[in-house]
């Protein structure tokens, strides 16, 4: 760890490894002609990612099958400016066709609850999804954006496979508590929460549905030591489409640091609390391999530093609040992002088949919720 | 085994052991002056068993704590024809008041979710039914109507807490494949099947929504060999509400048997497969004690035995197709019911205390469903 204080101006300038953005949103990506990869790995630097994780979220993007795959590895090849994975997502059909050559190229499984199975329950899809159980790569994880009763089912099965599974994207207190549980009885699940989630209420944005209550919020930051990973997800665009602010893939990335950042400085976090979430159990979790000579330079401690930017999009962050930053992002001994300007060209690559187990020890003995 | 056949009229004469009516509906349990266990316990008599466990079903009868169970104790002194049992129904708020010297006097715990939880998942419920799987008496089963995803939440509770579970009332070919996925898996999950559902489908009655379409009712019982149990439950009341029929607490009790000995009949089910499901394996299931010189003496092959027996409730039963009936019921060596008329006194005892535990190995290996 290094760091040094900048004694007149109280402020600590702190080094990250690379980032890992574990669940990035990328609607177009099977639209060739669409920029929302180049958005979301352009942003993913700018804000410390080095690596991204694709997820299949919604109907538009969903590898489902090898010829989903080929047109998204296509149109990702050469416009990515970070390294990227791809997930599949589980449909009700496509246990079989997701076979052994097509999991070789991809990172995980995705179990998409909140659009696919939106009108059917899981209960309905059992058969489907515990074939994908069966099926599926040991060595590759599975993750879900299941929660309540659906969540359960997931666990169940996962539990009936003895597989891992990772929880992206929870919200509430009663998902957190379920999963507490889970760990508490060994079973190997890991969970992470989006930075928005644990920043925002839906108090403070006229009873938003996408965003937790505060009494929700405050379990979450209660149970910290239970949520393994911060993510950014899909939260940011559900909160700009309710309010019907201008929206885009990479919305909500680069405020992940800054408000994380602010909070180490309000005393809410430690800087090492944060580098476990968005690197050390990312990497260990989803089997990702390090990158070398590759770290992300923070300002911790000093104020409005992203206030003259500008963002071609509407963000919740008040600039005047925020006292983190990232200064400057270093790939392979490479300075890619310095002072809010990109320098990178999109030599970002696919990195789904690079899979490297670790032991997972450290992460299955949580401390359960009290 | 003891059996005769009749060679004159092919008809077989068979002995079962008492049988146990494992899912009793009593919704008038704690009203005084109701008449709802007097009549349960003699349709159960009538019908071949010998005991009755009563399940706290809907919102009219629910020992939540030792208060409604007094009363419950008090209103049934007196009134029974068979045995009987009582169980706690869970809620979110009475983990504590089912005290130890409660559960003594409690057969089991009931996890209700067709009423109880009709409006909030057991997401919302998960700390309260999770204290209650920790607190409650690890020799006494745990038992719920839990369906969908709600039971996935059940199933990982119980196997969080390593408890068994019974399932009462599957009605949908999901829930069956849940339940079998379990076993394969080695929960301690066992399940029952009303016999209604295995004779009756929405089809036949206009699309009714309580009875499983007939490509459900095939697959249970294509899957025989994962129902542990058959029981009459709520759904001969449900039925005949939905067809806005007259009801009765003790409807469809009668019924089992005739049903069951005419498929024996048809060929598809053994005598042997019904005193399992009607005896041996509910007595395991929920550790009751055996009834000594109790006998239920049936016969098969021969039609419209029941024809001219009156009841004063409707039945779906279309007594000139059925081909079998209860003769006579003989407890402790006196016959109590001979050839429709009931001959005993109120002499039924809660035995809702005596647990005996007996060896579980038979029923945690049973086959997975292909
Ligand atoms: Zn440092
Ligand atoms: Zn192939
Ligand atoms: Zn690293
Ligand atoms: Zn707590
Ligand atoms: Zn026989
Ligand atoms: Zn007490
Ligand atoms: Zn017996
Ligand atoms: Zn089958």
């Amino acid at each position: 760890e290094v760091s040094s204080v900048d004694y007149k101006t109280s402020h600590t300038v702190h080094l990250f490894p690379g980032l890992v953005n574990i669940s990035a949103f990328v609607p177009g990506l099977l639209s060739p002609s669409d920029k929302d990869l180049e958005d979301v790995t352009k942003a993913s630097l700018s804000g410390g990612f080095t690596t991204a994780l694709l997820l299949p979220y919604g109907t538009l993007f969903q590898i489902t099958d090898a010829a989903s795959l080929d047109i998204a590895k296509a149109s990702a090849t050469g416009s990515a400016y970070c390294n990227y994975t791809f997930s599949a997502a589980v449909s009700a059909t496509n246990a079989q066709s997701l076979d052994d050559e097509v999991q070789a190229e991809l990172k995980s499984l995705f179990i998409p609850f909140r659009d696919l199975f939106a009108e059917r329950s899981l209960s309905q899809q059992v058969a489907a999804v515990a074939s994908h159980f069966a099926s599926w790569s040991t060595d590759k994880p599975i993750i879900t954006d299941a929660r309540g009763s659906d969540l359960a089912s997931v666990l169940l099965l996962a539990s009936l496979n003895s597989r891992p599974v990772h929880v992206t994207d929870v919200r509430s207190k009663e998902d957190l508590l379920l999963i507490s549980l889970s760990k508490a009885k060994q079973l190997r699940v890991t969970c992470d929460v989006s930075v928005y989630t644990l920043f925002y209420t839906s108090e403070a944005f006229g009873g938003v549905r996408c965003l937790p209550s505060k009494e929700h919020q405050e379990k979450l930051w209660e149970h910290l030591d239970v949520i393994d990973a911060f993510s950014i997800g899909t939260m940011p665009y559900e909160l700009a489409s309710e309010l019907s602010k201008p929206t885009s893939a990479s919305i909500g990335i680069e405020d992940a640091l800054p408000l994380l950042l602010t909070a180490v400085s309000d005393g809410k976090l430690t800087l090492s609390a944060i580098q476990e979430r968005l690197h050390d159990n990312p990497i260990r979790i989803f089997g990702l391999p390090d990158q070398s000579y590759t770290q992300v330079e923070v300002v911790v401690n000093r104020r409005a530093i992203i206030a003259g930017r500008k963002s071609s999009f509407w963000s919740p962050v008040d600039k005047l609040k925020i006292s983190g930053s990232v200064n400057r992002v270093i790939v392979h001994g490479q300075t890619v992002f310095l002072d809010g300007t990109l320098l990178s060209a999109p030599v970002g690559r696919d990195i789904s088949s690079a899979t490297i187990s670790r032991p997972a020890a450290a992460l299955d003995r949580r401390g359960s919720m009290s």
